[in-house]
């Protein structure tokens, strides 16, 4: 028999006993049908008292490891070791076949170490929210959800919340919808997810701007779609590249990324007319579309959307910080059930705390007052970045025209784009290339510049050492 | 010209007349080429400055509304009007076809208005939470929050939630692993997504206990799985019924959905046994099984897994509250990759503020306090319930062995379920039944009685007005 027990401890004799023996069994090394000793003779054998041996071997049979055969003794059950007991090897689980296949692309961005300034797109300055307001807001809603019936939420958000969400984009962005038009989803990604699942079929066309934002083309592809890039020119995607079997056109038309114009009129127009004529859906990503710099804000898509295809998609990741994961979409009405159901069977609903908080904030007046102070900030910033782009760098890059967002992008000539950035990572400036955003045929070299999360000094430091770096 | 300009207050005026002149443009009403009244003519016309006028015009030029011709005048830009505009008609956009047939079963459970005492199961009381522990842990969280650096956050979570649901999982449940083996996802809900979304193709064969869990089946269906409802017997569910083909395999071992017994230590060994053979993985979906009521607990499926094929998930619904959405999965190391990168396309990571309070909150001790309080009082709840269905009720039902879990089913006799469920209405009881749990063959009709939200006293009220009601 090969039992080898060992009492290590004095104390906890008997969960070490039960273990030990249980393991024995499992792993086969006690055989189906063997007697085992008696509780008197093992409690002897390992000097425990038999009160001991007695409650494990009651244990054991009564999850059916043991078979007490009353006093003919106690014998190992049937059927008990597993496979792998008697061969430990781990069994290789593949994926499917579309998973094997999703590109490993998406490593998590880290906030460069030893960075004096990183210019990332995407990143915000949280310090310039009023936590004491945000604080305010978590506690009203803490006693809320204390008091709370029922189990499970709406999928479509609290209604607080979806009210605070339609006033603002029909205060901002001219959406005009109410509190149930509104979907809450965990940032913006979820709603390319949602969107994605309930319209996408594997083999299915997704046409998505070229370049473009690559976690969006990345949600369609491992959902089976067809993803074909259709190239932007200087009025944003180009309409009549599209496939004429799209079935879901993605565009950023506020701030086109990474490039930055917004999308024209006419094409804007041009595109809702493209997705009517062939049933497909529009995803406008307004990904950060709220700060704008020059005069009157260009429309969105869906307020020119009178055929019902536009869903509008916002976020909170630029406007609030990433790791909220809040956004929204506010999809045609016909489509709203389907998605609520996928929203439903997905994840039932987000995190209740922070919407309720973030509903809170909305309707205090909190987040618009966030809103000014942060838009006043970042046209600091932009404006003195620009300064830079346009004065001192002007020799060695261009500007793309853009009024709006929290990123510039800057087309480079005569300097090669992984060649800059490494020269200004020596400085310790954290500079981004947009070349890996093309996915058609490649693009001009260029760089994107995320100033949202760089103070004035630090922009004008850095990219100060970048013209002494490029002149020298 | 089809031009009806109105100015309904004296403010606003500029933001009144763009909106009124583009909606005509984009809406058709002005054709395209044609000629706007002048600045001059127009202000005259309205009784508004001329500065007005001009500032509507020249945002309308600056977004392509509108091309001025200098001296000529200002014209309507060419295609511009939407086909929408023209004949406003709204586009039907029809969902991918699976989502055209997934059911719409999953109406949100609503708390029964007027009813004095509701056995639905999953519902917690949530007054039992030491919400100034939690406050605590929230306040904790909130200032980890706003000092974060980056933009967004570990997929696999938070790693200190991670690290202590390791622990937590390591004690309890006998599943020993490290923080990184943990995958924190948005209730156990968005686990069951996220594994059928990395393993099910279309077509591919799910196998599920039959009766069992709605919305895990609905989950696989609508990712395309063909989902294969398994019988279950007295030992849980019958292995050898399983498709040879299953890809995977969903079971509640701790505590049957909806029946309650434990699956049987033979059919444990037998399952993973299957499933390593097949290559499947095995879902084991411990919704409640951390409250115990009878001896040792029955060990975790996973912790018999020496093939890697178990997928672990938990839930801080029942322990917590459903709302707060948190949940967990622990899959073989092999399936953690591309399960991350599933998480990451669906929504990035789940929400940082919840995650960091659950996190401490569980490593403070605080969670530990709470689930020992629940116990107590969910046992006597429990127990109370028990006495009135093994003793006057015991001429109509017969609880369902269990020893875990915070719902108790009984099988009927001699009476009906809807009769029973519709009979305890009209008393301002709410009773489930458990024939709608079962998608095979019908099974026998039976009650599921949730009871954690339920106090002794209406217990004790309902269960005695419902022996009446049955006596009459």
């Amino acid at each position: 028999m090969d039992l080898q027990l060992t009492i290590d401890e004095r104390h906890g004799l008997t969960a070490q006993l039960y273990r030990q023996l249980r393991a024995a069994i499992v792993e086969g090394r006690l055989a189906a049908g063997q007697r085992l000793p008696s509780t008197r003779d093992l409690a002897s054998q390992l000097a425990v008292s038999r009160k001991t041996t007695l409650e494990v071997y009651e244990q054991l049979e009564a999850e059916g490891f043991v078979v007490g055969r009353g006093a003919r003794g106690s014998f190992v059950g049937q059927d008990l070791a597993s496979s792998a007991g008697r061969s430990p090897v781990s069994i290789d689980i593949v994926p499917a076949s579309l998973w094997r296949s999703v590109p490993d692309a998406l490593a998590m961005p880290r906030p460069g170490a030893g960075l004096r300034a990183d210019f990332r797109g995407g990143v915000v300055d949280r310090r310039i929210i009023d936590f004491a307001a945000w604080r305010r807001a978590v506690a009203h809603a803490m006693r809320k959800q204390a008091h709370m019936p029922g189990n499970y939420r709406d999928p479509g958000g609290e209604q607080e919340l979806r009210l605070a969400i339609s006033r603002y984009v029909g205060m901002q962005r001219a959406v005009a919808c109410q509190w149930n038009d509104v979907l809450v989803t965990a940032g913006a990604q979820q709603a390319l997810d949602l969107i994605a699942r309930v319209m996408v079929e594997p083999g299915d066309t997704v046409a998505v701007e070229d370049p473009g934002y690559p976690p969006a083309r990345a949600a369609m592809r491992a959902l089976g779609a067809h993803v074909v890039p259709v190239p932007v020119d200087a009025q944003g995607m180009i309409v009549d590249a599209i496939p004429a079997q799209a079935r879901v056109i993605y565009v950023t038309p506020s701030h086109q990324f990474p490039l930055g114009m917004p999308m024209s009129l006419e094409r804007r127009v041009a595109l809702v007319e493209a997705a009517a004529r062939r049933g497909a859906v529009v995803i406008e990503d307004d990904y950060d579309g709220e700060f704008r710099f020059d005069g009157r804000p260009v429309e969105s898509l869906k307020s020119l959307d009178h055929a019902g295809v536009v869903i509008y998609v916002g976020s909170f990741s630029k406007t609030m910080f990433p790791d909220l994961r809040m956004g929204y979409a506010i999809p045609p009405p016909s489509l709203m059930p389907v998605l609520l159901k996928a929203r439903q069977l997905g994840d039932w609903h987000g995190c209740t705390l922070t919407q309720l908080a973030l509903g809170h904030f909305m309707l205090e007046g909190d987040f618009g007052r966030h809103l000014r102070r942060a838009q006043r900030i970042y046209a600091r910033r932009r404006e003195t970045l620009l300064g830079w782009i346009q004065g001192p760098l002007a020799a060695w890059m261009e500007a793309a025209p853009s009024s709006a967002g929290i990123h510039i992008t800057a087309l480079l000539r005569g300097i090669g784009e992984a060649d800059t950035v490494a020269r200004a990572a020596t400085h310790g400036i954290g500079l981004h290339g947009i070349t890996p955003f093309y996915e058609g045929s490649p693009g001009p070299a260029g760089l994107l510049f995320g100033y949202a999360a760089v103070d004035v000094d630090d922009i004008n430091a850095s990219m100060s050492a970048l013209v002494s770096e490029l002149g020298s």
